[in-house]
């Protein structure tokens, strides 16, 4: 089983960044752990901040993978062309956020790439990302 | 660990309401594999279709158990009252949906009780229920 | 041929609150009146000022009954659990409101339960009522 | 007892039009099963899809006629002008609608023009007007 | 002088819940504060976490009490039902709030029960219920 | 000097349209009155209900005339067609209106045709039409 | 007879400022030329930039005279404070504005003081003044 | 090849009208070049200021004609009874306008009657008319 | 104990203004009868039809009063310079108003101010001032 | 004549990407088409996800190029930037879509790169990017 | 050079006032730096809470000085009466605030009256003052 | 001292660009003169039309630097990314912009990233750069 996961704008600074919201790993770390974890699945890795680099990844593991996670940051409220590129492709996508979109700022309430999402998990730091996970290999289960 | 299920309104007739979009199969069915998979875990359910007495299991529930999965249904969106109880209590509670409401009508793109939740899990069928105890077992160990 | 007629809040007032906008008549007068112009119908009627005991109401005859005639008074505009409600039966719903909710204030002038619902009669005072009757019996004739 | 039917734009249309939304029978054919089944009732029958006409019309009827049932069709959401004119006239003006416009696009779930009108019916395609004949019968016995 | 005293959903939680919000004590501790200081009074007491309930508390206490105290608490902001009911019933209804309503979140600077009631009183903590009773006083003076 | 004066819907019925709002004189009475008090000018005067027969006066007296006098009615608030036709058009053109269009319903609070006329009257029953012609005199003046 | 003109913020530059827009004249000269064509009419006037002056102005003349012109300028779209004091007297108020307001920028096309006016004039240069005397002659003469 | 062009209000004074925006030649110049250019096809023309007669042409040509190329001018923003009307005729119908309607004022920046068009071509001047011809015939082509 | 009551805009006009509406009594008589209530309050009283006036007062009173008693009449509803000031000074202040603003016109149904307030009490006439004066000496006590 | 086409988001998938919505064929296919249709042009082609190296491109080709045919797809609705970019060029630039983007959901209906386009061309499936062709040969003819 | 500082309402209470926020010096004592800082300059400074009165000052230095740096306090979002007399003068207005009101609560984040300022400089403490007169040096060598 | 600057998109186009309103120097040509004017401060140059590149730069200088003057271009009012960036970074930023944002088309009236930087400047054509370095020096010494 293949996944993909696809980080967006400013995860990079992840460990770095505001720790007392987003935590004090970096993401490299975590990717360790959740693959030591889940051995059966081959995972691939990919962040930028470029809007349209995420949808060159989303169309790159989209038609090949058999799930992808997608933290699209800040582009999750607004970027059109990030919805559009996840109703394009045959992968299903599950949105993950680190924190509880809901509980922050009202122009964080709604996610316009939600509504092409296989499903959303947000809110429990990174183990959103594991969740994700355990979604996929369910999913693949009833569909295998 | 203790862990109480409440399911809102319409939720009673899961499997037998427009199956094509909440599935076949009944809640009780579907609790009896999540209790099997869970051993060491001890769960409560209940449903009603009274946002009141929601709040009153809410409160029962929300300062003994160590968790609390809520599926609010259709008071998801509007319910300052469950709103209030979830911020009234001391047990965490995880916010699932059995379909994506993101990619229902344009009144259910928001929730108005999600800011009080821990984190919130939504688009996965069923199994949305299993992933919110996978979170709340990860949570506990980190508190532990 | 089997009507239910289920009335939401502060319609057990009707004779006694405001009478002029609601007259004079309280509810089981006129329902003496139907039930002997229409001798061929069995009619249930049900009330309650509770939201989720109208959604146990509605599932309770929506899968035996030939139709259901809702006054959902307040909650016609806000609740979303019983428009899910409404959906999740089989039975066709009448709306029906005793005044003109248009000529009212502006929070009335939109029904959200009326898209689930057959069709929608307001204005006639408990007229609404008995031609919501007519109404059912025609589309019974139809499918009949 | 005199009553005028006054249809407004596309309603000239019916049979041809959309059926699967607005049926297959002509206007014209209905009116004579109308006619036949009130024929104690004088029926006029005017179609406009040009609105000032329609305000003529609910001018020439509006001092003289017991009732008039006005379907605005798509003039309903947004004419003044119409809703002005039922508010200058004395006779009683019931509005209808052959579909349940609840449940279409959301510019279509307002009526400016009921604010003015006796009642409102809706959604049960042509009985619409049968329901609105049988409502003015009633508001006729209790004021004659 | 009867006066019926009417809390809404969470409040029976009072002293255990969001304590640097809602204060320390009890509502029944101050109940007994409160009927020692207006001995002639003689008070009723409800409390409900569901909506419909209220309203049958105001249907009860509505026609035969001298005044009303009620704290919506969560349904202030958005329940057309007991709106209704205020405005159904005879005795005047005073709305009181714990905190003060206005500072907190923007949902939370409306509420829709006003415009039926008395008058309005918040943020003075507990002694905003005596503070109603004062006004209730007064009020019967002038009228007695 | 030559002044068209144009009437939109439901200008045809006053006096006998809710004379507390409107008052009691037919606009045809008015009108003899106005030319017998300004003798110099030549007055056209053209009433219709149709939206499109008021933009064709418009086209054919925008031309010719001095100064044209309109009272859109329910077209006021939103007629894009005559908006334009008003800046097609070369003659000035005054908006008059016989009540306080501010002082009524909400909808009526704004004129989409004001913006391309010159001048706008508002509030002083018929008085309004020769204040515009008042207006207009001085118009005339300054560009003689 | 008595008018009082009451000019608000900015008007005090007239001639002076952006005159492109307001003109050349200032409204001393204007005063001049208005008294001298209504000898019979006294005229008192007041101008100021503060809102509460412009108050306690409409104060001082709203119980004496016969009828009052105010320009209340920047105050027109937003003060509450005037509006309610147009309310609390008795001499009927017209409102008037050099400009029309509703062909400037958006903000600019709602009056809040106009609901209580009497009636309204915009758009005629200083001439919307003249025409103001001239609505309140006619309607001394009709009350007188 | 059968194409019927139906132009709506204001579009007469074409040639006249504000030269700057919409050129200075009049339409029926620009209809001789355009059946000079495009021999094969028959042009029907019809121009109207009249909303409901535009209803009319496009009933009389909606079922018979191969192509409708339609510019409702002032009526594009609002009309749903011209919306409603192009729902239901069979012939394709082409939205143009003169102007790029987007870069004019913020109430023309949507098009209510796009919805049911074929398609929209706007800002080429008289020249729209001839890229909705190219249209037609390549549609033409690909269904023929 | 000192108490500084502050009145805004037309409140000097109590007793002649909208009596219907603010009651006979002008507000000097009202103050006289609080006086010889609370013997041992010391009150300053001040009005002003100037908002930036009944700043100074706030600043000159609100380091050295323990209360301060604000109707800002009109300003509630939009000063952000009043509610600054609040903000800026130690005293707590209450906000009064003698009519419920909430059964008022929809523009009255939001207090700016009242988010600096202490606690906010409305509707109960001339006795809203007196409660206001209850609640300072509740506050008093316990502080003391 | 030198004509770019520059494509935005997931336009890279046609022919793959939700046929039914796009249609079979890939752009390069129908470039291919284009090209042998119009040889006396020279076309250059761009396509990029990145909405920043959409607007290199409008650079590099916008000082030099007799025409640009831009299909920003999801960037149209949101994109400032490329807004201002159209606007800082000396080319032309037309907006094309595949799909009446009026017809999808509402987000889609207003397009804000518009309104620094010359024109805008959109339902026609691949046969906008020809339309686009056509005007600009047009455009070129009439400046040339 | 001269240049005028205005000050608007509560910035008298500078240094006194929510210290955490505005900082602890007064504006006097900064004026004094100010002026050591810049001996070339003349100064003038004017503070009032009162809007009308600083329109007056803007008024009375709007022709005569070389600049004018305004701190419009709380009126910055709302009056309209200071935004016009902004564009009412000849002098250069910039608009300054301590604080950076873009991360303070929602209705700080328009300025109104910066549409008619030269520019904005917002955030910088005191500093922004003097940022002010820098800018209005460097304007001032551009047209000396 | 490190100061960098960032460039949003089409600033690269500067002095060639609607220079009546950004003016006819290059960036480059200002860059030099600023250099030499502070020769103390090393200065780093970075422009970009790519909003990921930009967020890549925040982060490369933002935990190293003194400061940083971004001009985010059309970016400002819609970019969450860039302000969620400009959070995870530890250096100050500085927003400026060229032109008075306020001042033109109302989209650009609000600026979301400004929520996160430490203060703003507009308006002041390139000067608008030299006065951030300005409040950076003085910033510097403050802490330094």
């Amino acid at each position: 089983m293949q996944i993909a996961i696809i980080n967006g704008p400013n995860l990079n600074l992840l460990g770095q960044r505001e720790p007392e919201k987003y935590g004090h790993s970096s993401f490299d770390g975590y990717l360790l752990l959740l693959k030591s974890r889940y051995t059966d699945i081959s995972f691939s890795y990919f962040q930028s901040n470029i809007e349209g680099e995420l949808i060159n990844e989303l169309h790159r593991t989209g038609f090949a993978y058999d799930g992808i996670i997608l933290n699209a940051g800040g582009y999750t409220h607004t970027s059109v062309a990030i919805t559009d590129s996840i109703a394009a492709i045959k992968t299903p996508v599950i949105e993950v956020h680190i924190t509880n979109i809901f509980s922050r700022e009202e122009f964080r309430h709604t996610s316009l790439i939600a509504r092409n999402c296989k499903g959303s998990i947000s809110g429990f730091g990174l183990d959103s990302y594991r969740l994700a996970v355990e979604a996929l290999i369910e999913m693949n289960k009833k569909n295998g």
